[in-house]
């Protein structure tokens, strides 16, 4: 069984980064499984790194180690953790963008030991000394207690949570995908709350009626809403781009009534 | 022997997409090897798509299973289809993005056996929930009779073909590759047929004469044509871009002449 | 013991030409381990690619194949060369791309036997007929003298060096990475000459002052510099993009002085 390591970062593919520290892993791990998630998070975009390994991990085997290299504090006093949940490891800089991977039952453990490490890291480039090497020796089988200590405090990133208010929910746009579709952070769930087959939804100047289950329910360029593959509320235009057709961003709010 | 498999998508690279269908792969086939045609087709451009394919899927291994996934109909009544080729598995929707793939001694198959896909499949990522489950399973061995019905109405994509009339041959664009280069759905054994010595070829405004064997025969930024690694005819601007030159774009038309 | 083929090209990732040459490679080693260094490099930029591979190579493993793909000179009379090194084989045309790996004790090779080429090769596509089987076929094992004869003048590009006059250093930048940061031909050792404690950087109208250890010294949006991951001096603008702020581009000149 070959161990899957996954990659998440704001290098870019421009640049040779990402194929280094794929070079540090194979010297360590020479039959390791490297999947790439995406390397174009904005750079420094920490809650968009958070959102798309939320969106990935459950889809990987059971064991995979999931590095996230989104660092503005690269050299300085944060910290390198890894995350122990029941089906996965996750490893990356303590600033929030492992945050999808701890819940109450994750062991956090801060990666202190140096000679699991390249030798004199860099203070600018931490996925190459540090990181990739510390996903090779953990996908090889080390245990985590070997490579640092236990700790209780990581950093924590707080999501935009959806409001409901007097049969109203208010949300917001979190993820525009390269199709433009919009994804909200309202979930399919809460959102049956309110009963969804008269509902009506506003986000800027337009106004949606119902759920379309898919797609083509639209006409061609016709604007509709969904529950999409991960369970929440997307808005999109069909063959063609939502975001740049209702000129919405990430943060982009909406809401919801009965009617 | 490690089975391969090829992902063509319109997905792009920055959503974690990809990324996930490998993952879907990995978990049923950790040895697969999984190598990225393209991920950047336009979105819904399937003629694109299967042109993409259609030059690539010969260069791979015997048996390799080849996935396409532009699939503007995801969750309606098109057809999740595997087309099954002397040397080959094709898999993709059923919108004409196999064409290059269904030949007379082809075997298509509906795919309907949903046992062989994630359990709920959502309306709006087949990519994730069918297809790369699918393409798993026929990687691991398992017979497209078990995973659905044989099918003999395949849809069909029309791909523009290029017209000789009283000497002249008509053709048009059909590919612009990175470096501007301009392809054309004119073949080596058409034009053989007017000598083409001496042809003389207009594109736009601009008049070329002869063919040229390789780029380097022609002086920095002018332009040329030869026939190319695919057996076409091609307009290039050696060390520039010939479609920003002559400002081309798919679909635009080219004629030849015997002078 | 799985070979590790590395690619590095200007094919960009949009046309299927990197996957088929990953098929090609697949042919004829179904268990290769194929690591992209980049494929962005700018059409026909071969110093930007000697760069990219300089800076990757040291950290694969050894024996590792690596392959660079950007030819101008496709087709014509341009050698296609391998060049063997203590620990690893640089394959690509003759035109200086593969620099950084011809040193005094390198064995650079014309590669001239046919039979390790596809059948017929063309004279626009060699990464696909050429190159890639020939890596195949060396990280097979083949021996270099079975697959050519030995050559003593490789083309050689010559790299810009900073000059140092009267206790003024002037270098120019020589990348910029995805994130803006200026990359330098300034080496660390050269910099220490002029005891960097008080040394004053100037590039454009820009004046700094002494050296940052890590960029999170710098306050957001300001600008440092630093020695970076590859002991180069480097210009960052913190979570913010120093090329954009300054105006920099790959040629722009710096000086520092001793204070």
């Amino acid at each position: 069984m070959r161990a899957v390591i996954t990659l998440t970062t704001d290098f870019g593919l421009a640049d040779p980064f990402v194929g280094i520290m794929k070079g540090v892993i194979l010297n360590l791990l020479p039959n390791a499984q490297i999947i790439d998630i995406t390397h174009q998070i904005e750079p420094q975009n920490i809650r968009q790194a958070a959102l798309a390994l939320e969106s990935a991990h459950p889809y990987f085997p059971e064991n995979t180690v999931h590095l996230v290299v989104v660092d503005p504090g690269v050299g300085s006093a944060r910290r390198p953790i890894a995350v122990k949940t029941k089906s996965a490891v996750f490893v990356g800089p303590d600033n929030g963008v492992l945050t999808p991977a701890i819940e109450p039952a994750s062991r956090v453990y801060e990666l202190t030991k140096s000679k699991f490490f390249l030798d004199a890291p860099s203070s600018t480039f931490h996925g190459r000394d540090v990181f990739a090497p510390a996903v090779a020796w953990i996908a090889k089988g080390t245990s985590l207690s070997q490579m640092g200590q236990k700790i209780s405090d990581p950093c924590m990133l707080e999501l935009p949570q959806p409001k409901i208010h007097k049969g109203t929910i208010t949300g917001e746009i979190i993820v525009i995908d390269r199709f433009g579709n919009l994804i909200s952070n309202i979930s399919e769930d809460l959102l049956r709350t309110i009963q969804t087959d008269s509902m009506s939804l506003q986000i800027g100047r337009k106004h949606l009626r119902g759920l379309k289950s898919h797609y083509s329910q639209c006409k061609p360029k016709e604007i509709g809403c969904l529950i999409n593959s991960w369970g929440k509320l997307e808005i999109f235009c069909r063959e063609d781009n939502a975001a740049n057709k209702l000129k919405c961003r990430v943060g982009t709010s909406l809401t919801i009534k009965k009617n």
